[in-house]
């Protein structure tokens, strides 16, 4: 069993299927050593598991649950690239977290933080990322969070 | 005639005159095989061809069309810096569209969905990115949509 | 002293300290030669030095100087991956200048200007970047505006 498949069973956590390619775009493209993988909403068992604005129709609790979906479900578009072997992701880079806001909540650190905390624990050193977490009106499907990462793999 | 110069004019596309630098930033940079473009907006003949938000001011299907400007007009910004030869593009890797969205509006990935179909039919096979589509509360000049690209090129 | 601590001396400008790492995230992270930096908010001696919406909090001209701060603490960001020696910075790549807008504001170049001229002033042509500037419903904090960048260093 693979390095990191022995640390998401320990977790408890199973990597989603890898996301079926839509028409128009893909869900993860390499480059050399890096892979750049579509924005994720948090798609679990084939539903959004958090839909609307922060905090007026999803608190934050769950909207961190959502951001740490996101993050999962980024590593199944990934996993689908790197036949499957996800000891092949050498770091995390990057993560980008937009979070469905209302007006005034300025908390979205702590949306993201469901993300961040996640990949750390995954990944241990090589999931510490550098990030950005943003407002945003809407977001598509009314995804309460959506979750777009850059990574570094071998 | 290039492949790609082909491919356009089979499908009826010019690509706009690269955009100018502005004082402070320019259209696109090259790092290695990495081309990262300006956000573009969708500038077409020297006029935004679709201001405001979705659907409040603009319908779903202009805005499309509007995406898939933007997606030109970065187009037109990375021939800029090869010589204008797309054909010397390898992938398109990466894009983010913002769309200028009612608070209510849930369709950003109908809307992104004209630059991602637009950049499949030029380049095929390499024209399959990474996607991320967000709304906005408003983005600059009143556009309805703002497409960031990064693509990897020889 | 080096070139670029020389430049920041002539026109007066102190990088700040580095940011501390916090638990789920960090400041940068490099990949070969590319460097991504966290969303930086214009944190100026331990304070925002600009809150809330552009305009009707804020306006445009101190959103702007919070543009510039950003892209500074993104620099001691860099700063503290490159033992301090910002000469080692070979290009700034990329900023995406996210500006905490009311629905109807719809200079948020000008406010990235801040930003993007800054780096143009630090490090001349090669502080020329690709920029994207868009509007957000609320950022972290009540932060005024957050900047992320992406850079190439030796």
């Amino acid at each position: 069993m693979s390095l990191i498949q022995q640390r998401l069973q320990e977790l408890d956590i199973s990597i989603p299927p890898a996301p079926k390619p839509v028409a128009a775009y893909i869900p993860a493209v390499r480059s050399g050593s890096l892979i750049f993988v579509a924005g994720q909403v948090p798609f679990q068992d084939g539903e959004l598991m958090a839909k609307g604005s922060v905090p007026s129709d999803v608190g934050v609790e769950k909207a961190r649950e959502a951001a740490a979906q996101c993050a999962l479900n980024a590593l199944a578009a990934v996993a689908g690239i790197l036949d499957g072997n996800l000891d092949r992701i050498t770091r995390i880079l990057r993560l980008v977290v937009y979070v469905s806001s209302d007006a005034d909540f300025y908390d979205q650190s702590q949306v993201a933080n469901g993300a961040s905390e996640l990949m750390q624990k995954i990944f241990g050193d090589a999931g510490l990322h550098a990030r950005s977490a943003v407002g945003s009106v809407s977001l598509p499907l009314d995804a309460t969070v959506l979750v777009e990462m850059t990574l570094e793999a071998e």
